[in-house]
């Protein structure tokens, strides 16, 4: 039943279950008696030390199971009918959620993005040209901004590029909403300038990521001012995405805003991933998209590709043409020096 | 953080995290690597034992993290949209999902009930009145029985009752739907003479519960037919309800399906529950509904449940008239003797 | 192609076309050449005269195709994804639109009506029993109520009556709904003592109907708070509501709306049922719900039924018992005198 | 009320009510008691003249009231949950009608276009992409093709492109739909080879538009294949499309289904354009996107158009740059010697 394969992975960052210190405390905790539905004290304890690393006193903070479910409930909740949702072409919504944004009643606006970001250009573009359109009124308008941080091409924004957005999302009263299933790994991150209280006082409504970032599962979707996005609590259940035990989530945030455990994952995973990264460019192996967090996007001839996943499990992520592959790697918390020792001597 | 009160609490079966053989598999198999989304060695060792328990070697098994998740993914897989679902009027997805089948574009029918349970006579009546009426093109039209087992009140079918009424839907060629939150307190109950394999048997599709029966969270959805219900994969990922690490739900699954462990959980809950049963029919105290299972409803004036909450923390269940109160008192798999005899003595 | 059958009947109220002003203003205006969306001026001036009959000057008007149509979009452009709309168990949204309001994400709340009335008290229950429940957070929100007027079976609100739901729904901060598809039926009848300016003062929305009364089809929807309900035209284009000629519905409500066209078609109608009912009840025949508009509902002998239908065209309304029927009678603008006296010779 | 301003417009083809052949008619079946719901003997001649029209003896017919209805009742009845469909990203779903599609929950894949066409080839790459990616299933699956004949740039595809097209989807298993709103002006034109009975072999659903082709307001959904499209009668209920006087659309596409005016209503528009076509490419004036229907596109300079616009009423189209703007121009059933004789003045 377990996998007795030697082969060494860096396939996803969602390889292993979750880290010790998590699974720990809910060990300890395991037979303390709780209220359901989030209602008890571990998870009220997991919402306070969100608060204060957020440096938002006042922030609604709801923990739901994924990333998916956690993108379409919130945005739902932001949107009313007749909008849409802007978002990179290639953000998660966009494409990687079974049209669940649509399934809701949506429309994702897809915008141009450069390795995976959008511009406070592209914003202000798409929103201006639904404004000054004569035919607006037949029109879906846009009515939220998502973005994802680090994207799905592990690269991130800057504190001024994202100042940038927020400016012209609250010029236009837009809301700004961010998915950061990686956010440890952006966090971590030493050419990363932005941080959790930037975060939270730039976007109306944001998540910190759990299921990739050392939990077994689990977002905390935040919202920094209180009541911003009313009756959540109760389309969180509509959307089946209202745990009954909710401390087990709560007990996760928990562990992992205690003693600076989200910081520790980050720093684990990208120091791995920067030993990974000058061993490759050493090599002379071209890394698209600069991804500076814990994915590494590795540009390969099929054949070098090929005999590379011989010896290390990697993701496919994309033919860019006939002769190349491009292949990806991505360290997590769990990552070993020995692992990282084993695929350096591979490589 | 943790609950220090000494009050002893019987106020839901979904007060503490997992059974101890739980969270030892998890913590035993943690740090292995496995791929995502379900199709680790888990789930598929989770899958085959579940099979096997239903006798239904063909059998499409998907776990899901909740109950009404499960609920809102199934029956939409199982309704087109000119269709709605049938359900006793205190059926779960009528009053106690948020709207999820609603929000999802599907009417709930609520057909009248005795202690939580529909009749073959109920459901043969709404689907005729619907057949026979000259203006049907203009109504929603019945297309899924909606049952709980145990009911929200605790209490079973009977297997001719569970057969009287699967003969109806296939009758009707209308598939039958059975939710299982508490299916182990079910399984466990001396009166009951329903199996696994009746309900794959009679059942379109059903879920098995992990959440309130043993796991930290989790339910296992069952399509005894295989492809019964098509691209339910992309439809629980469109619901947010697909875990990137599917393994935690195929472990705990797999664990609660071995050693006859899910059997062990039940007749655990159900035994505390007939000792207590015993004990407030032998003070005069009257039950409700004619529970069997894990769940006891207790009728008393206002004064004699303020008097008892003070020493046990119960469920309100509701009140009847101006003088009484209901209220619902909950074993579990973490029932220990010791709660009980302490109960006992309060009593 | 053309019915050439002599049967009299009485089967609906929209049995013809429009009322000959109607179409004869559809002709004079035919090859105007006019803007579209209801921006013209035949759109606006109906408007106008629409806001002057309801005492409204401040009204938004938007004119529908029919009438489950603009239930379907007022309702949902005046709930939150969290809410629910309460109606008459026998309200059309209830039974006879298809499910319109699920397939838009929302429950109906059906209540206890009489004679196809709810009370003000009916409203308040269903709201405290929202307001006063521990679970209210799982649970779809009351969100609107919707009455019909004339209701289903005819009958009619009084003016105390229609205060007292408003009052229970302001009060509560929930807005009022009223379905006038046979509006003109129920102003026009002596024992009405609401008025159109009543109905704007005390309903947040309501639609005035053109389908049943008069025109070829189309309703007028009226927001007497102008802006009340955001981005409807938006909302109304998004669910194919939006005549692109939409001067079409203009010409007709600024005919029905001329020279007290919808009155008199309202009293054309009533006339010739009271006149009916009046014959009707001297021939012993008991007449059900006690409708006082322009429809009648009759009790008969099944045998009576068959005997009468061979006769003159009515509907089948409902089997109350093994041996009865009842059979509805509608008249209209379009009843004559002569199908009058046909039908009391055939009496 | 009449606009009396003497400008010339040919701004759009629904400036005018109907064709007076319809509206005589409507005239004088107008008070002929006839059923409801289109189940009445106009609606069912009209269906029997469509049905010979289209050499598709076996085909479901059924009224609409307008084109973005039609469009999301027909693609919602044609699709499943997990799927979305291809237009081209000029097409009217993608961007004119208000987000109806994805309000019924689906994606719309916009494709890439030349003059508003779909190539066979794009329809194809896109299919591929999907079912050759590795995570299709965590993504929408392209469902059905929507193109509209002519298109939004009035181009009309060959019937060997659209040969191409249907090939490709019956290939995939993926129907194909066509939006024939302004069809007439396609049939009546010189370049086109195709025909209805091509459009009924090489579709799986279309409609004739009656809206912009000399009704008052209409469309006939057309499904070749008898019952191919389940329940549909009870979804376009559902949408709110369903007629209570049906008989308005029975008899205006029976009148123009009758002696060729459907016909001899695309020839009055589309010669009329060829003569303006003709004298405004003998000025000089570029023509954009190679249209032979009864729309023109015409490139000016601003100032141009602006002088333009004084003397005739056109539509604004869009700035392609900053010195140009493309104004629209369309003729219809409407459109006289006179008008375009006036216009030809102007230029």
């Amino acid at each position: 039943m377990i996998d007795r394969s030697n082969r060494l992975s860096f396939a996803s960052d969602y390889l292993e279950g979750a880290h010790p210190a998590v699974l720990r405390r809910l060990q300890e905790t395991n037979l303390l008696q709780t209220a359901g539905y989030g209602l008890d004290e571990f998870s009220e304890a997991a919402r306070e030390k969100i608060r204060a690393a957020c440096h938002a006193p006042e922030a609604d903070v709801f923990f739901l199971a994924g990333g998916t479910q956690t993108n379409a409930v919130m945005i739902k909740a932001m949107l009313r009918p007749w909008q849409g949702v802007m978002a990179a072409e290639t953000g998660h919504i966009s494409c990687h959620e079974a049209g669940a944004i649509e399934a809701d009643g949506h429309k994702v606006f897809t915008l141009p993005q450069e390795n995976g970001k959008l511009s406070a250009d592209a914003v202000k573009a798409c929103i201006d040209a639904y404004r000054q359109d004569e035919n607006r009124d037949h029109m879906v308008a846009p009515g939220l901004v998502y973005l994802s941080f680090p994207t799905e091409y592990g690269t991130l924004y800057s504190r001024s590029e994202l100042e940038a957005i927020s400016a012209v999302c609250r010029a236009s009263g837009i809301p700004l909403y961010l998915d950061g299933a990686r956010l440890a790994y952006a966090l971590a991150c030493p050419e990363n300038d932005v941080t959790l209280p930037d975060i939270a006082r730039l976007c109306d409504a944001f998540y910190i990521g759990g299921t990739k970032c050392g939990a077994l599962f689990g977002e905390a979707a935040v919202i920094p001012r209180h009541d911003a996005v009313p009756h959540l609590f109760t389309l969180i259940k509509q959307h089946g995405a209202l745990l009954a035990k909710g401390r087990i989530t709560g007990v996760q945030f928990d562990t992992l805003f205690t003693d600076g455990l989200y910081d520790e994952i980050g720093h684990t995973a990208v120091s791995a991933a920067d030993r990974i990264r000058a061993a490759l460019t050493a090599k002379g192996i071209e890394l698209c998209f600069g991804s500076p967090t814990n994915q590494i996007f590795l540009l390969l001839t099929r054949a070098e590709a090929a005999r590379l996943q011989e010896k290390v499990a990697l993701s496919f992520w994309e033919n860019p043409d006939e002769n190349h592959t491009i292949l990806r790697l991505a360290t997590s918390w769990a990552t070993t020096d020995a692992q990282v020792e084993r695929l350096l001597e591979i490589l």
